[in-house]
């Protein structure tokens, strides 16, 4: 169990529910769906549902643990679980105002106390043992790239591609993936979020590959841009600025910058290439125990990077009906820059 | 576009914001991953992010389409998309505690009406086409584990099943899974939520294998067990009582009655046989869009089951340290009975 007693002192309580998983899995262990954490001076109950009983012997250390049926805030308040603390924590960035109005029902006599991004920051500094594990998730991913070279040809479909990709991972220890794969062929490319359809590929397309796996708990995220065949001068132009902006970013990368800046260092270069109303997302996000975490690496947030975050550094440009190019990496911040977790070759590959 | 517009009468407001993403799915027809409908009087509105901006425009119809940076909500102010409505219907079952306090900020002068299980009951109602999407993704899993009777042997591990699992429904046309496939053997399938390990299949073990994917947007999602050689007297009686108990619920099944008492006819049988206190979990669950979505068909719950509602029938049987056996099917409830989706055996299959 890691210490999160402090949130008792620093918010001025008397108890704390932790109800958001990814939180309680990195607090806890555990790996199931349904939990609950109840943070008390002296102690830490860990509740699940009657699913979860062994697992959860096997895998919560610290906390006194309770697998009564689903109802687990009705069980909480029949064995006085919040004892009887007066001013109670939780997460209001997680906690719905239906569920708020339950447990208000349910204890009526505390006084909630909202906190939001409560272990956000610790959550998003990896220790050396996270990092080692996104870095044995990109490992995969890594393996499976080199695969696809030599899988990847015209005539295949986005879907046969996107299949393989996930056999690939599985076979090579991934729990799951981390995302549903992106294969995104020709024109489907300048689609950023296009999944796998039954496209074929064809000779001359550019083809947008982006995929991620699980590996103990801690995720992975990779995209290439690969040709099928000369792909012609503009877009092999394209694919410069935005490796160029990719690698501007990760030159610049370091704990202490805002995520403002960070995204701004790869923005100002496809900016300068004309080519800025053409990257019409945001350049990264947090990614361990979720694919997406804190913090959104973007123009429009202003956050102060920590020291040991894990984020992507992903550009790309989508020229609407032509095509799209996208490059990532995931990167860990540290004061002096970064460690980058990706191993596979970013030069353009014509197959 | 559905009908939504009803919510504005039947909860006397001026705008309704509806956030939760299946619905707006259920709705529009909109599958990415961020979006937003504002329901006014005389028109909807849709918003999305940059990376939806073709998509939306492809899949959304019947609505004023917006997809303007992240800040959606900010944009909705600044171009007065709630216009001058005073009362503003919201989702308090999937609105958090920090999201409405925000929005408070953002819209000082709007009193926000909480509405929970808005659209519950009519997304839950599936048409025959939603139906028959279903049943194309059960189809599937159907044909999956035809295959897999061919495939599982002793030596190979969890894993690898579950690798085959994923592979054989994606090269059959399912965009993804509807869970990480669940490969439990021998005195693992007394973990009722195994996932796949690296352990190997032995010959005498029970298998419990439980999967699903999607197609078309709608999931499917079937559980078996299989023996690996000659099971024993006692593994062959508990898998007959769950066979019992899963089919008195078919039987039993049709809309109008309660989910305890669904639940109960089940239950019932396994009760009756010695083995109630190994049945620890709910009886099933609806199904569609998502692949746990309401009702929960539970002894802990009492909702009248309504007409074309999806659920699970998956009675099971987990004895700790030894084995388990879960048997699932998805049905349609009418008013005279139910439709079996899934077609696959459930005679004991011994391999």
């Amino acid at each position: 169990m890691k210490n999160i007693h402090h949130l008792l002192q620093t918010h001025d309580v008397d108890a704390a529910l932790i109800t958001f998983m990814p939180d309680i899995q990195w607090a806890c262990g555990f790996t199931g769906s349904n939990g609950l954490l109840i943070v008390r001076p002296d102690d830490v109950h860990f509740l699940s549902d009657g699913r979860y009983t062994e697992q959860a012997r096997q895998e919560v250390e610290g906390a006194v643990i309770h697998t009564p049926g689903y109802a687990l805030f009705e069980y909480a308040v029949e064995e006085h679980l919040l004892g009887d603390a007066r001013r109670v924590l939780y997460q209001a960035d997680h906690v719905t105002v239906a569920q708020l109005e339950r447990w208000r029902a349910l204890w009526p006599s505390v006084e909630w106390t909202p906190g939001t991004a409560l272990l956000t920051m610790e959550v998003a500094s990896k220790s050396d043992e996270e990092v080692a594990r996104i870095r044995r998730a990109q490992q995969v991913t890594d393996a499976v790239f080199e695969h696809l070279l030599g899988f990847i040809r015209p005539g295949l479909s986005e879907q046969e591609v996107a299949a393989e990709i996930v056999y690939q991972h599985l076979r090579r220890g991934a729990s799951k993936m981390s995302f549903e794969p992106i294969v995104a062929s020709g024109r489907r490319g300048a689609l950023p979020h296009a999944r796998a359809s039954i496209k074929n590929l064809e000779s001359g397309d550019l083809v947008v590959l982006d995929f991620g796996c699980f590996v103990d708990g801690y995720a992975s995220d990779m995209t290439r841009t690969v040709a099928l065949g000369e792909p012609g001068d503009e877009a092999r132009a394209v694919y410069q600025v935005v490796l160029d902006a990719q690698r501007r970013a990760i030159e610049t990368a370091r704990a202490g910058l805002s995520t403002k800046a960070l995204d701004g260092a790869a923005r100002s270069v496809i900016d300068e290439a004309g080519y800025g109303d053409f990257f019409t997302h945001s350049l990264g996000h947090g990614i361990g125990l979720q694919t997406h975490e804190w913090p959104r690496v973007s123009h429009q947030t202003d956050d102060v990077l920590p020291a040991g975050v894990a984020v992507t550094i992903e550009p790309g440009v989508y020229l609407p009906g032509r095509f799209g190019v996208r490059i990532e990496d995931i990167v860990v911040l540290r004061p002096d820059g970064c460690d980058n977790l990706t191993a596979s070759p970013k030069k353009l590959v014509v197959l």
